[in-house]
């Protein structure tokens, strides 16, 4: 079951300039970065908020480390902006299979490595009405909603 | 100060349709309905989950009611997907001032009304790294952030 928004994923060409944006409007600060090789990105997450279910919803900030990464390729054809959303889930397995039976591409044949040791995988765009969708279970043992 | 990922804003060009994929697909049920005519759009909010400082994260289903909307022209030229997203304050007047201070360009001289009563405006996506953002303080008494 997913039970919050996770974070919503926002490519940038240059991390340092976003993050001290985001720093400088909002007061939003750094909570945690890394290099996901796989992926082809470098990112900053910056946690905005406690959830319900015990996690927490981010703004994951992403600069392709490479042009012919997935984020690379976005945004030379779309420009800066909102990449995709994401939910969080105790189970990716079973939510992942779950919607798969229901007609919608899972891009992942298993879940991959995202963000701070988390299990993830990703919707196809194309069956989510357009938004590129996550869906993420943390690395932490996460408790049921409340 | 801005304490939560208040909801994401997503457009589509059939409101029920898309209301239906995230029920189906996530389990994800309406909270509240509305037309905002000075919006030009027809929406849905669907609450995915509470949030630490006593408010609550939605995604936000926009249909626009008429072509010449803003709603209505994003999506002419990019296609559903996410218009925006929104962080919530508990004072939006007092933030948005600041912001203006900062030299981002906050698109309404005064809040305007925004979903379930709240006040709303908006900052100018080119001066957020292509980021159309959304400030919004609730009707509802907010409680400081714990």
């Amino acid at each position: 079951m997913l039970t919050r928004i996770d974070h919503i994923g926002i490519a940038c060409h240059d991390l340092d300039t976003t993050v001290e944006f985001y720093r400088a409007t909002y007061g939003f600060e750094v909570f945690h970065t890394e290099v996901n090789e796989e992926q082809g990105v470098r990112e900053a997450m910056l946690k905005i908020n406690g959830t319900s279910d015990g996690g927490a919803s981010y703004l994951q900030l992403l600069e392709p480390t490479r042009e012919d990464s997935a984020v690379g390729k976005w945004l030379a054809k779309n420009g800066e902006g909102v990449h995709h959303i994401a939910f969080g889930t105790a189970d990716v397995d079973a939510d992942a299979a779950d919607i798969r039976e229901k007609g919608v591409r899972v891009l992942y044949d298993e879940p991959r490595r995202g963000s701070m040791g988390s299990r993830i995988t990703f919707l196809h765009p194309k069956d989510c009405h357009g938004v590129l969708t996550e869906l993420v279970t943390s690395a932490a043992v996460e408790s049921p909603e409340h």
